[in-house]
């Protein structure tokens, strides 16, 4: 949901010849669409992570199947040519469920049809498959809205919003939803390492659709927390256990741990599509290592927030006594209660 | 404790004329030192974060102060000038409380002193804070290894190392210290955002040294804890209250909330002079905000953490059902137990 129909993540082309999409890896600093006509411009477009996000990655191959079926030449094989297609375009991002689900789905569509009778019903099946996820998105968002109120500070991670999803995405939805309906939050959005969807996309979607939004630090969530400025988490989620245990963004475990411990609540915002009922729990989730250079080398363009964002850069913060198992000074190791301790080792009685 | 002789984090010039620094702000592309001779280069060394650390910016300002008096006038004013001279400088810096206490020393040092006699005194004065730095560095080290054993996983978070203090440091002072008595230690070094601290000085520090060290992105942390592989926390402090709430960089809170849930100990490193009896709690701690540029764009060099550095880059996490506060998906809101709500809601019962 952006504020300018100018803006989309993904769409169909009027011509009904290619997928457009906004080109993500050139947010904030560029607006630039791309039209990707063949099977390898939506691979690397997939893979380079021009878009990305499970839902609009999905919407994409769905999309691309019906751009390409129409090239491909009638002189039979059809369905097996589609075929190929589609197992290539689904090797792009092997993870991502919602990608081959696409593809499954695209297939059903056209199997045992020639091409004349299948094209029509590809055009139906990736209209579906992205009214579906709009349709999804809204429910999500209207759900999520029971759980906040009006001027709530929300703590947002990584990137769940329109530019993962189609129109109102998932963990930010609510936010989009409740904007709409005059609600005024005020969104911290965590930068999210190493790869900053938090400050490239998130705070660009939300800084353009008017929200009040706030650029962090991943580690500074804690101390809002600890002020009382946050009131809930929202995030989305790649993978969610049967358990409830959660996959997601590097770095949301760490935000819903400060969560617990500072009373403030944590919400998962996912389509059901993502819950995987055959993963029992967490440690059935294999995560996905990637490359050192996102840590060592340097970050994307010059600019990783867009120009004017509200940031929040405190350069220290306070743990509380509590959670320090000691303190180790030249004089000696203290425990808590530190009143105590720090004032008997130091002759403060 | 470098590795080599070559390396020094702050010292006085031979000829007594001048502060000489390691640039960390080039670390670790770039070994570069600095001589300052100026109240106002010593104030933008300190500010712009040249030399940093509690204690290493104590030592830097009392040779300062040293340096500076030699310059005033012999006409009268002397204490004043210097007086002036000392409140400058600790302007820099406002959170870290061995600045003004460098800075009071000195000031006593000099006190109902002509400039003849207090230049020996302010000599003698700034190399014992020195020296006194160097052994209180020791004994935190010996303090600090009691806590650890042998093969121990270690988090640290931003830099309290040789490059924070004199020789040893203070939260890695036990681990220098460990590796020379032949301790096999495995540290994992948040990154440390905005600044990178810990990308660029802890894991130059530590690599330089012989330790195995494995860099992270601060919100990677908890994974680590969850995984069992981290047997403690050991981080240094700007200031300690009289109750034990800790001031130290950004994060170091959202390090200890994560220990706290996982079971590990997490263990504060400081100096008593860190040790603060006038501020009751953490709530009379002003923390510092600094400029929004430091989130929003890049400034460091291409590379931010030195060449061959071991990284650790999950891009996903998974966080324990327990933490969630409800799953929202397009069907509605699932509360914990989820193996029970999940089921429920999606007919897997």
């Amino acid at each position: 949901m952006f504020t300018s129909t100018e803006i989309f993540t993904v769409r169909l082309s009027e011509d009904g010849q290619a997928v457009e999409i906004i080109d993500q890896t050139l947010l904030p600093n560029e607006v630039k669409f791309l039209r990707l006509e063949t099977a390898e411009t939506l691979y690397e477009a997939i893979f380079g992570l021009r878009v990305r996000g499970a839902p609009a990655i999905g919407i994409a191959v769905a999309f691309g199947m019906y751009v390409l079926a129409q090239q491909i030449p009638d002189n039979g094989g059809f369905y097996a040519e589609l075929l190929r297609l589609g197992n290539y375009l689904i090797s792009s991002r092997p993870t991502a469920v919602n990608l081959s689900h696409a593809v499954k789905r695209m297939l059903s569509a056209a199997a045992e049809c020639g091409k004349e009778a299948a094209l029509p019903r590809l055009y139906e099946e990736c209209n579906a498959i992205y009214n579906e996820d709009r349709a999804i998105c809204r429910a999500i968002a209207e759900n999520g809205l029971t759980l906040v109120k009006d001027g709530d500070g929300i703590l947002t991670h990584c990137n769940a919003g329109a530019l993962a999803a189609s129109e109102y995405g998932t963990g930010l939805g609510s936010l989009l939803l409740g904007k709409e309906r005059g609600y005024d939050f005020h969104v911290y959005t965590d930068e999210t390492r190493p790869l900053l969807q938090g400050a490239r996309l998130t705070a660009f979607e939300l800084f353009r659709a008017g929200i009040d939004v706030t650029l962090i630090c991943d580690s500074a969530a804690s101390m809002l927390m600890r002020a009382g400025r946050i009131n809930a988490c929202f995030v989305g989620c790649d993978r969610v256990a049967a358990n409830g245990d959660a996959a997601n963004k590097i770095g949301t475990r760490s935000v819903a741990v400060n969560a617990k411990y500072h009373g403030v609540p944590f919400y998962v915002f996912c389509p059901s599509s993502t819950i995987d009922f055959d993963c029992g729990s967490g440690a059935d989730i294999v995560i996905e290592e990637r490359a050192s250079e996102e840590i060592t080398e340097k970050f994307f363009a010059e600019r990783i927030a867009p120009e004017g964002v509200k940031c929040f850069n405190p350069a220290f913060d306070v743990t509380d006594a509590e959670l320090i198992t000691a303190i180790v000074t030249e004089r000696g190791i203290c425990r808590y209660p530190y009143t105590k301790s720090l004032a008997e080792m130091f002759g403060r009685n």
